[in-house]
């Protein structure tokens, strides 16, 4: 199967088509391969908690976002997509905002389960401001899709 | 300190003022103590990543939402609040949508650190969906707060 | 199949029969059934690091062999045991030495994967010193077993 | 302070000084500075389980032991140590007995606290076994030492 005929297989991640949560999370995909994920996202108030900081949830998210559709990417030509069973994300440094690269690589990759980690790096430092990891399983596509 | 004047020391964590991201999640609190938090969710398409079930997001935010809300009341009253630093969630029941309560307790608080668990349930099947632990480190308030 | 015969299809887990390694962890189990586990271990210098305190390996190995005695138990009469896939432990206080009391319990029994959490506690205070959650996959028993 | 001073403030970490527990692990530490661990272990049938593959206690073992020495090693030079907090370790491959290289590496280096990822990788096949992650916390040496 091409890379195209692959990409074809999952679905359309822009942020025009998202729901409001995924969109709220601001995560822009630019590139995907069966190893790897990479995109940005613009972090700002639109993304604090009440204490004016980053939500931690924001990075949790990233971290869902970019293993998932990593991950799927990766078993859509057999017919599958993968499902996220653990997220662990370590925050590092809090940040009143920033544009965010992310920066997500598949760690491990088994016949029934994969590994995947996602690294969110201020782009203006370099600094890394969060990390995680997020275990996914391999399951078949719906009948029809 | 009563209760009420701890109370005052956290910042408004209503729907209402919260930030496009935060009020995405749908996470509306009930009850804060030093010990739990509790509250619920209306988990819906507007959670959805595009293949059709609630996003892992979701759960992961909302776990970092309580047990940031209830450790940082529980240090309120010392002039501290308390920043997540590692958020682990599982993902047990994939659901396309559903009344979700949430439950979090605190597991342990130590001087610099608090772990809190958080679990969210179907209202309806009373199932659990997904759980998760937030490691907390207890820092002090910014000057002026 | 009655439990009797449940129990005759897990492997003989007392410390005699144990490896160099397990035997070195301490950990007895007294009871097993197929949402929990429960037991004890003696903690004391045979168990340290050069620095003193007893060695957090050792709390991970006992969330490691709770969860997988009691998940293999579980699945044990459809002819699969549990491998654990993460080991996700927090050690709450440091001890230099105690007689702890360990629980386990299931907190997630899918039917390729399960979730138990494990619980260890100081005998003597009632304090929790470590707990940990352990993700398991049941897997087909070998042939001929 | 030279490389030697900073190395005569951590505690011998030899196997012939290690305790029982720590010595059945197996875990050589060859090599480390303040930002990375570097050794190996020659698992066998004393690391087993009943059931016939090395435990995962073990490499969660070495995951503790590798970071709490680095991370320890990385603070001795201001009077401090670093305790673990929560160690979180993933099993990518079973393995009945191996040679395997230890490799640590800071992640994430803050005043009050570290993060040390620590890879285990089988030495004929360069494949990972398991790879896990340590979270310490950085506290003042007692008084004496």
């Amino acid at each position: 199967m091409t890379d195209d005929a692959q990409a074809a297989q999952i679905p359309d991640v822009s942020l025009e088509k998202a729901s409001r949560f995924v969109a709220a999370s601001g995560f822009v995909v630019e590139e995907v391969t069966a190893t790897s994920v990479r995109g940005y996202a613009e972090l700002d108030e639109n993304h604090h908690p009440p204490w004016g900081v980053i939500h931690g949830g924001v990075y949790t998210t990233i971290v869902e976002s970019a293993g998932s559709i990593g991950a799927s990417y990766a078993v859509a030509e057999r017919g599958e997509f993968a499902v996220g069973v653990h997220n662990a994300t370590d925050f590092l440094r809090p940040s009143t905002g920033a544009r965010v690269n992310v920066e997500g690589n598949a760690l491990h990759q088994g016949r029934t389960q994969q590994l995947w980690e996602v690294i969110i790096t201020d782009s203006a430092s370099g600094k890394q401001i969060s990390r995680g990891q997020l275990r996914l399983q391999n399951v078949p596509m719906p009948e029809g899709n």
